[in-house]
């Protein structure tokens, strides 16, 4: 079988173990050959594809990023972009494609699917909201790299008597705000599915340092808001390619708190630093099974599904089942934040 | 409440993270007076007890081993043990008991449990073979720690065309192995659950070597064995304290190959650093999760029951349901081993 | 002998290295007690002093800021500060005073040396730039924390066609700037030393771009300027401390650049995660030697010398010589950053 | 120019930091052509060479190991290596050779420019004991790693009561076990410099023991030998590469402290996870540097010297000065380790 791979959207660690995956399962045990394309449906859309072959993916599983390269971009029916994927998978004879990628991606690939073609889909993304699967490609790195950090502003907090506030990724939903601020020891976690009452944080805050604390670390997911009615407006600001603007809730609340409670203030943007690096053994071990699954998935002719973490187990689960929605926090894993702040 | 506490076994890191909670939750919460055991088991039977409040576990969520200590200890009813720890908690009028542990605390907590203690248990083992649980604590830090040795291997074998031999933990199941083999990019994963053959092993390496490859390794488990009628015999050796001889498997496994290959081998045995130092964002999560639905359940009135991750929730089971059992390796995960070779 | 301990500035990984090995050698080898003051020369004026024993210093090797707490804050004579000072040390029976810290702190420690007290030196600042000394406590983990983001980012940048705009710490030296930027392969490397020609830069990454590259990475210490006559003007942003308002430069570069040259430009900061968190093993040693040699050195009866790392040993240098000095990056440091690009 | 370039010896982190610092810079600056050999002198040898270009060296700044391969190989007057050496070198027609090693490569380097080649040598060993350099090139990696190590082995010492003994690499000398023994906060550190007595040793541990500890941790470089006219025997093992037997010091003296003090004694024996992964920082820089300055040295027209690293700067100086000299550690730093022992 030919069969297309692509990595689209946001890069993160991780890639690199799905592709080799790919490659290694899908030409070694069934002699496919894996015809990659790069930068996402971009590069379908224009035709840029590679033949890849077991010596592009040596060395890669401790390299972050994608070999194959990536873009925020989608084909849209509208303006003859499936046409035109249409016709490159024709032309380059591909009888299935794989991709990876977070909800825009996966969006596409439903488009696609719906044309006719073959789709297994892997999900990536940092932000850990996809659909139907317990764990996404490049989350678990996300969080040990915002950990981290959180460790190392620990110390700084607590030589100098300051509220420290750290923005993480998270736009729809505050899975590493909630995650690495556990495993910080965050005393607040700010996240999209509660939003907060910024007269609450003033009193926690001053009622923490009155009664014995001379620091309090704060970890705010770049997509959470503050609770309609409250006394703090804000609207999330977002850039030109929809993505949120780095910074903004962070430097916005570094100042709510600053002026409310007198406290040295100041704020950490982690940015690009989280989807960057060589991933953690879990998101190479992710994108390995899921890599050997698609392939088998495909190979058994499956279609139309996404490699799913289910427990202990990898499962495949129908894309239209995963497509449009958003995987939130659950309340337990809010609660535990709390409980322990 | 009066709620005891209790680390027995190895220690592992992320315990204190449990520790934490478990006192911050339920001093916080509900104003349960939290009391330490020393050293597992035997500090119950000793009766070495401390209050454990909000200053013992100040800034312990990222330091490894655990602040109450522990010990490989099991009272047994034959020696009064049972008695002994019986008298302890009534003295110390403990109303509720946690214990955290692998399989070994586990079977005493269930004896225990059956003279009529309320218990609640959460599991603990690097090895990651407690029943009932997608996961135990100090399995993720050390699958860290074998992946980070692993890849640091890998530079040294490339440069100089060695087969490395690299022993693992992983008495009865090889969730190290197989996990760490996979993220190291391992040409072989041998674990407990699949007993092996040198001849298949010997021609292996051969083919590879003369065909491209310049160097091997090979992830075994400290519980590895043989397949039974092969050419290799092997009993796996046993210490004083029934742990199984660090380096007995690994070093046996390299003058193996290199007889058979004549290539240059060399052993690593990982070890005790495979237990230590600051534990994972997954187990600090874990352990955090753990402690706080420790808690909750006690309070509620549950008891027998161990805390476990399923999926993405943390649930209850009967820790009548775990005891005795192994929890092996999945085949599909021994596959991706086997496929990215 | 009665020997006062400060800790001052801006708090890095190290102290508590020292610290400990202040404690330890001056009790354990001389008898001397160890009198702590908390936060900086502000404890010495508010007369906040704690004894410090083996008890304080317990496990306290790997962990980062200091467990005296700092703060910015220098006595001067015109407000009577001085001589409160003076008070307390006569109070406490201080005979002689170890302050460790940069130059703010050393500038601060020689008036009070003028004024008759015995103090010993131990130089301290993630800059990098306290004259005299190879290295001062807590650079060489700042510039591991710099690489490892610049590394993550690197593989962010070259999975998307980007400019990649880090800005690191160094106000009046760019030593975090220029051995991070060749630890990390940047491209371009702007510090305070050699002020910047933007048209340059410009056309250099243009050039790149067109020629083969897809991803540049411009390292940028906080205090780099651009040069005099330049068609780019800016000027230092200062904040209420003395210090760089944090991201002032690298947002203005990441504009000019984007401008420019038409390139997706993004910038991270990295704030204060460079000074905080475990110490590197360089910088344990350090604070370890310095703590020794500092007590050796006031056992001898020496004073008004700072503890400085020479080649491969531990000398004392005197504080008159130090104090009001910038230690600059050697060209050969700068030419290997531009050799390298 | 025609510049001919190979690592030797074994391998450590950082060597492609210099590979690549050659290549850039002597192609980039002065249009030289790099000539790589394979595998050390035995690529020269055997005529194994590759011309090295940009492409060559693209990312390998974060990878261990080297890309040219290395080997334990001497050649010898004797047997005609050395004319085969300069067969090899007119042949293709190199001008001079960068020859990167420790030790043994120097002294056959010494040996080929006495034959009239010229040649500039960069030291490298993790070992730290090339005379003349304040540092060689991955012995800060080593020290990094074995850091970690024992900061693990700390935590599940202090939870169990026992003596660790950690054995970590150095033949000759102590630098790795003084170094890491001061950043991990050893109890002891056994250096081949100093021999030491096992009575002393039993005597410390069962104070210690009884007085307040409840575990020690032991550090021995795997050439640390007892003092003559002491009560314990033991001889260097050599094997027959002329390396240490890796573990033959450690699980000696596991054994003699367990059955002198009685107290559960466990060993871990570092080996090669040492000399393997991903270099930090300062090899990095170290490796750029000398890279660079072996090129500007060599287009001077400079030979038979080695660069080296004094205080802060990078000096030349003549290899006859460096071969059959070992650099021990400083008395300094040995008492350092004891003091804050």
């Amino acid at each position: 079988m030919r069969v297309g791979l692509l990595t689209g959207g946001g890069d993160v660690p991780g890639l690199n173990a799905a592709i080799r995956a790919v490659v290694k399962h899908g030409e070694g045990q069934y002699g496919h050959s894996i015809i990659g394309f790069r930068n996402g449906w971009k590069g379908v859309v224009d035709g840029l594809s590679m033949p890849l072959t077991r010596q592009h993916i040596r060395n890669v599983l401790p390299v972050g990023g994608t070999l194959l390269g990536t873009a925020r971009f989608h084909p849209h029916a509208g303006d003859g972009g499936i046409d035109q994927v249409l016709a490159t998978l024709e032309a380059e004879r591909i009888e299935a494609l794989i991709c990876i990628g977070g909800d825009g991606t996966l969006h596409a690939a439903s488009k696609v699917a719906e044309a006719g073609v073959k789709i297994v889909a892997i999900p990536k993304t940092i932000d850990n909201d996809v659909w139907g699967t317990d764990q996404s490609i490049g989350f678990d790195t996300a969080v040990t790299i915002a950990t981290d950090a959180i460790d190392r502003i620990h110390t700084t907090a607590e030589s100098h008597n300051r509220v420290m506030v750290v923005e993480v990724m998270g736009r729809h939903a505050g899975w590493i705000a909630a995650t690495a601020g556990i495993a910080g020891g965050a005393e607040l976690v700010l996240a999209p599915e509660a939003p907060f009452d910024i007269d609450r944080i003033e009193r926690f805050l001053k009622h923490r340092h009155r009664a014995h604390a001379s620091f309090s670390i704060v970890v705010v997911a770049e997509g959470a808001v503050p609770a309609e009615g409250t006394s703090m407006h804000y609207e999330t600001q977002v850039g030109k390619f929809g993505e949120i603007v780095a910074g903004a809730i962070g430097e916005r609340l570094k100042a709510e708190i600053e002026q409310r409670t007198g406290f040295d203030t100041r704020v950490t943007v982690l940015g690009h630093v989280q989807r960057g690096g060589t991933p953690s053994p879990t998101d190479r071990i992710l994108g390995s099974r899921f890599g050997v699954a698609a392939i088998d998935a495909i190979t058994q002719g499956r279609s139309n599904v996404m490699t799913a973490l289910r427990g202990e187990r990898v499962e495949l689960v129908p894309l239209s089942e995963v497509a449009g929605k958003v995987k939130h926090v659950p309340d337990e894993l809010l609660s535990v934040a709390r409980a322990l702040a």
